[in-house]
Order: C-alpha cells, then structure tokens, then sequence
C-alpha cells in the first residue's frame, strides 16, 4: 500500500525529537505476569506509563513541543485546556523549563487532578465543560500572555513526541508480533503506528477503544471524523475526539480498531492491579481488555500493551 | 558491643543461601518518588517485594528452606500455617519443586487469599482462627503426611532466605544510611540486621511496627517475649507475635524499633499508592509511616524501605 504522511512525521524526525526528550523522561519499565499471560493465552509485555512523570505518557509530547520554542517563545509560557494528564504535563514541562503555564480546565475536572495541576505551579482557570467554553476560555488567555498552545493531540510535534514511548518498546524488544494502544485523541496510537511503519514495518498495531466513545472506529468506517455522542465511559483518558491531524495518521495506517464494553474494561483494570500490583487508571485497562475479548486472535504470540497512565481518584474506584 | 549469634547465621550462609534461592526469585526493583522525597526530607528507595512472585518477601525464605531438603524429603510435601503471605510463598515453592503442599489456613483468612493459595496447587484445611487451633491442625495433618514444617519465621533458614532481600538493596546502593524494614514475626528484619552487620556494619536498621500490635517493640524493652494482646492493626501481615529465634537477633542486633498509628499508616499507604503507582498492603506503608513521623531524625539522609507486600483485598480498602 501506498502512503501518504506530511514530510515532518518522518524516520528522521521521530530519532531526533527522541533523542530530545530522552532526558525529561523516566525510562519505564515492561512488566510481566505469569497469571496474566496464562489467563490470556499469549505473552504480554506492558509498558508502564503510569510511573512516567506526572503519572502519563503526556510529558513526552509536552516536551516535544515544548522543547521546540525559542527562548523568547518560552519566556511567554505555555498554555493548553486539558482536564487530565495532558494538564500536568504541560505544567511539569513548564516548570522543568522554567517558563509560566496556563492551564484552562473544565469547572468540573477532579479535584484530584486541579491539585496535581497546581501543585506543579501552573496558573489555572475555570471555564464551562463544553469543547467551545474551553476554547473560547483559552483563546481569551492567550490574548492576554501570547503564550504557546500546545493542543493534547493534534499538533504533529505532540505526536513525533509520542512516538517515543513505542520507540522504547521496540528497542527493548525484538520479538513481539504487535503492539496494543488505548485511543483518546489518537496521539499514542499515531506514535505506535509510525514507529513500526518506520521501524519495524512487519509489526501489527492495533487500537483499542471503550464502545461507548468509539468515535475513532466510527470515523475510519465512515472516512471521516465522527463526535462522540456520549462522554461517559470510565476511561476518562478516552473520552476525547479524535482531530485531523491524528485521524489522518490512522487513515494512512491504521488497520482496526477493537472496541470494549465498560464491565470488560473494569475487569481488565482489576486483573492488572491484582496481578501486577500497580495503579492504572481506567483508560490503561481497555487494551487488555481488547486482547482478553479475542484471546484466540492472539493465541501464543508476543504484544505489548501501553499502559497510558497511572492517575485516578482512589476516593472513587469502580471497583 | 560484642555479637553473639547462632553459629549458622554467618555471612557465608547468607551468601550461599542467596545464590541459591536468586534463580526462583524476581530481580525487585528500587522505585524513587520525587514528591514523597520533598515531603519526606530525604531521599528515599523503596524496594517493591510486592512485585516478587506470589506478591511478596516470603517467597525468599520459603525457597531456602525447601531447597535444603532431600529428594526424599521434598516428596513427602512442605506444610505450614499461615492465613496470608507465608502460605502462598510455600505453595509455590512446592508448585516449582514439584512436591506437595498442605497449608492451614484459619477459617477466617480472607477468601483471595485462600484462593490464591489454592491456585498454586496448595491443599488447603481450615482451623479454628487461634494459635493453637491452627498448630494442632498442623500437627495432625503432619502425622499423615509427614511433610516438612517450614514456620513463617522462627526458623534459621527462613531468615537466611529473607537476607537475601536486604543483601539485594547492598548490592545496588552504597550509598544508604539505613534500611527501614516492617516486624511482623521479625524474619525480614532479622535478614536485614544480619546482612548489615556481616557487610555494611556502619548502616543503621530500624525497624517499624503498628503501635496496635508492637509486641516486638515491648518484647524488646522488656527482655523477654510479650504477646500481642491486640490483633486488630489494619497491617495484617504484621499481626503476629515475634519468636525466639527472631528474638535473638533483634537482642544482639536492634538498636531501635518506630511505633506508628492505624492513621498514619492509611496515610502512607495511600501515599504510596498516589505516588509511586503500585499496589501495597497496609504492612509495606508502615516503615514509611515511621519515617514521616520523625523527619527531623532522617533529614537530607539516603533510606531504603522495604515494601514487604503487595496482597490486598480490592473490595476492602481501608481509603
């Protein structure tokens, strides 16, 4: 097949913004389990973005970005709207770099997560939970500061940046048959997708998705970009849309998507704090799901599971 | 001071036991959290014995004593008594030697843990909950089958075993000023007061014990064992009574034992679960509970603490 990517999402690129970020980074781990492997019927290797700083995968795009500003730029700051992890990230980039943060994040995000959020010395405002009160939250702050906007997911330096945490997977790994990302706005899965199309073209890499915000696996059979009707899932990390610039990627390589109800992903959640005894949020869970609900798709092969991130309410398990 | 210890608590014994038991065990790893550090004033590595097989140290010692055993021996089976850690640690040595198991668990032992008992391939009879219940159990059980009691702690080769924990924080860290470890039945922290004593004399060990259930800590002050009369600590794992030959080497080695509160140990725990991203049982949060309730004594230092377990009841956390 033939494919089309924009020339800065190229082998290139994807080495050097690694090599930029390398030491902002945590090198996380890839853990096993015995009961696991055993009750899933193939080898599973996870990849622990929940120990990465701020407890996400997100600071390797921030500091991609980040990384990226001239001095006189930085001195501006960086600014984002964000409920979750990719609030802390920017904030933690913002402090290693010693620049200032303005975080806009819905009036109901988490108390939990407004804390960590501030607590990395970002500036932080309120506005409306809908996608345009946020937008409208921002660009009105940014008037203000001039400050860099640095998007979750669709900004193509946020994804190279990504790549970098499957990039490791394959540098420590050289026999798996595939790789299994969640999807929220895509960028993780468009950094797994272009490592391997770069890297190790052979690799199957496949998405996973909670049923109830599939708008991923509705915009790829549709040919375009479908909303999420609902944002309720559980895997909170995952109710976000996909956008242009991640879409794109996964129309190019993506080859499918497999979605899971909200009681599988609970289960895999449990197993994974019981069997390898560490904190995931939700959003982590819904690639072992995908796995264990096709077990025999992936009978007695190898795979890497990203664990996206580690930060939940632990005043509100859903367990 | 002049030690006195049993002749076959010798470095050399330490030394070989390790190598023995190093091919059954998991390499635990030294996990670090900036924010606890900033709270804590020091420097702190947490070395996570919940991600060893079966889900905590017991293992160690369970494997030193069961590898000591003849052909002959070992076909007869191991059996123990145990409600928890202990009793899945001797499943799986059995598991892997391939010889039974016959494990008494008092009626009231948590029903995870008795079913992860029973998937290792344990056979498992119940008790009355009490201490003589469970050691009459035993004994009868052990007239049918003459298999090989392997006590939780008070048994040299078992504490030989656990060393081996404390010797693997040696060999990665020189630069330490102590080891904080937990006192259930005092087997883990005999292993560390010897492995200081034969091969960093000058590392201070402390232990830390519930203030519920400090038998060890009277025990010590009073020069002879004190029973606990309580046995209500949320530690679980830390319940039990200390016994003589653990005993003796907390006389001829432990210069100080912390006592904490329930509260501050729900407090470390969730601690430890917010930031460093793993699961641990309310018995691994308690040397860290003793560390925060005296800072000052620790401040600007270098501490290993061992996270002894990681075996939990999800559906009863104390949060």
């Amino acid at each position: 097949m033939s494919v089309h990517l924009p020339t800065i999402l190229s082998a290139e690129n994807i080495r050097q913004r690694q090599a930029l970020i390398r030491p902002y980074l945590k090198k996380t781990p890839l853990l096993q389990s015995e009961k696991i492997n055993a009750l899933a019927g193939c080898n599973i290797y996870f990849k622990c973005e929940n120990f990465q700083h701020t407890g996400s995968f997100k600071v390797r795009g921030a500091f991609s970005a980040a990384l990226l500003l001239s001095e006189e730029e930085r001195k501006k700051g960086l600014c984002t709207h964000s409920s979750g992890n990719h609030a802390q990230a920017i904030a933690k980039a913002a402090q290693i770099l010693a620049c200032p943060a303005y975080i806009v994040m819905p009036e109901n995000a988490p108390a939990f997560k407004q804390r960590a959020t501030a607590e990395l010395g970002a500036e932080i405002r309120f506005s409306p939970p809908t996608t345009a009160g946020r937008e409208a939250a921002l660009a009105a702050w940014q008037k203000e500061t001039a400050a860099h906007f640095i998007h979750p997911y669709n900004d193509y330096d946020v994804i190279l940046g990504q790549a970098s945490c499957s990039l490791e997977i394959l540098e420590e790994l050289s026999d798996i048959d595939g790789i299994l990302a969640p999807i929220g706005g895509g960028g993780l899965l468009s950094g797994a997708l272009l490592s391997a199309h770069y890297f190790r073209p052979e690799l199957k890499v496949l998405g996973a998705e909670p049923q109830l915000v599939n708008d991923a696996y509705l915009s790829l059979a549709a040919g375009k970009i479908i909303e999420n009707k609902r944002t309720d899932s559980l895997a909170d990390g995952l109710r976000t849309t996909i956008r242009p610039k991640t879409f794109g990627v996964f129309q190019e390589l993506l080859s499918e998507i497999i979605c899971v109800e909200e009681e599988e992903i609970i289960l895999a959640l449990r197993l994974i704090w019981e069997q390898l005894k560490i904190v995931v949020e939700p959003s982590s869970a819904v690639p072992l799901a995908a796995l264990l609900k096709h077990k025999a798709r992936f009978k007695g092969q190898n795979w890497a599971i990203i664990l996206s991130g580690g930060n939940i309410d632990l005043d509100h398990l859903p367990f």
